[in-house]
């Protein structure tokens, strides 16, 4: 099924946008996690089946298994196959950020999209649309980096054009009339703590699935976010609820804490 | 030794910028290659040992080795071993094109120059400075995208600012400034498909070094290239040198046409 139908069939069940961020930091792991064989997905595995209820997806981040090299990548691979074969109603988002020249960006879509089979992966768009055009080929369903949740977004992302435009605006704009010939296949990444950017970029790509991540820890605040990210958009958690306890309650702890996000944001949504 | 001293002594040793792009894609393997059990280091490693005398740095791109997940990461991993160990003087470019947070890519930074110890990896600049600090602060060398040689390089780097500069040129200047704080750890990709603004990027950043891909199969032609690319640039070469034959004397072929390349270089440079 493609991402945006199962996306917009999960987030039906769920009533809410609550994408869960896999970000599992060496140092941050519990100490019962550290003592097993395969730590990273260890610990995600036991995160997702004490959260799943509450997910309408998981986004694990690359950097954090490609950290340990070929062993961190295995555990990647366990992670995804976890996910596939226990919840495969909830779709995944690789978060790898990838972008390369259209041959190499090829055998990376081979990889995400046939080998592992995720539903969604973020890439970075800077080289442009034959950078990006292997992945839609192939089917798949990429989030490009549009206005990311860091300060240095204001570096390049934040310049103004001589048409008047913020660089980011028009790179909305740009996908939004790219994403006809690709239907429901092209998202963007948009921060959570920029919401009068993120209303913006929402009016600019009707059409668009916006992955919105920087709520929580980064500052992004659900009260302004969800009024105006509408039905299309997956708001991001990571930090706040893998590593909402740091001892061998983490599973319980991510629980409690994603039942009480998926509260608080349905009690937003219903007002 | 910091890259840049590392590139410098060893481009004074080969008299030429070659830097040689290992992008073992599959379908290009010679069959006695596909027949090992480790089809892409035995590919690269040999083609390696029959190019090592011209090379003044490698350029192993991992999506090649990811495309097969773990296991072609495991053979990433023994290329550049295999490097570390032989050829210890020629720097490793590793070509990964990652970007992401700043908590984010000190895992990448971690794995590649703690982890792997390779000279520099090249990065994608769009989300900022801060993004790209934790390479720096570990002492690695960054070759952040600027103007890349594909066709879809138009889409983006070269839309104009309201400063009436193009955005590659205002990226170009802001890491030149940026390299004081950093010195010599700094460079930009800027492919050789655009001779005319590669020597406008060029007399922008004096200081910074410049890995120009895009030279042979590509189209960039090195009459019009090394005349102004400078001492402190790599001029790369993958497709013409590692698949110069498809057959099982792809070393030695490989080795012949480095050799071709190398002697075109100093030709052109001492004139």
């Amino acid at each position: 099924m493609p991402f945006s139908d199962k996306f917009l069939k999960r987030r039906a069940q769920t009533q809410t946008p609550l994408c869960i961020g896999l970000d599992p930091e060496w140092e941050k792991l519990p100490a019962v996690a550290k003592d097993q064989k395969h730590p990273l997905s260890y610990f995600c595995n036991t995160i997702i089946d004490s959260t799943a209820e509450y997910a309408s997806a998981y986004k694990p981040n690359i950097a954090f298994f490609e950290r340990f090299g070929s062993k961190g990548i295995l555990q990647f691979e366990e992670v995804i196959h976890h996910l596939k074969t226990n919840f495969p109603h909830i779709p995944i988002v690789a978060d790898v950020k990838r972008g390369d020249l259209a041959n190499t960006s090829k055998e990376y879509a081979k990889f995400y999209f046939h080998t592992l089979g995720v539903d969604s992966i973020t890439v970075s768009p800077y080289m442009g649309m034959d950078s990006i055009t292997p992945y839609l080929e192939m089917g798949g369903h990429v989030f490009l980096l549009c206005l990311t949740s860091n300060e240095g977004s204001s570096d390049f992302q934040r310049l103004t054009l001589e048409i008047s435009t913020p660089f980011y605006e028009h790179l909305a704009t740009f996908f939004e009339g790219e994403s006809s010939s690709y239907p429901g296949q092209v998202g963007l990444v948009v921060g959570a703590t920029h919401p009068f950017d993120l209303e913006k970029v929402r009016n600019l790509t009707p059409s668009l699935h916006l992955l919105i991540p920087g709520y929580g820890a980064q500052g992004g605040k659900l009260e302004e976010i969800l009024p105006i990210c509408g039905k299309l958009s997956l708001v991001n958690s990571s930090r706040s609820i893998i590593f909402a306890s740091s001892g061998n309650d983490f599973a319980v702890k991510a629980g409690e804490v994603s039942h009480s996000i998926h509260l608080s944001m349905r009690r937003i949504l219903e007002n």
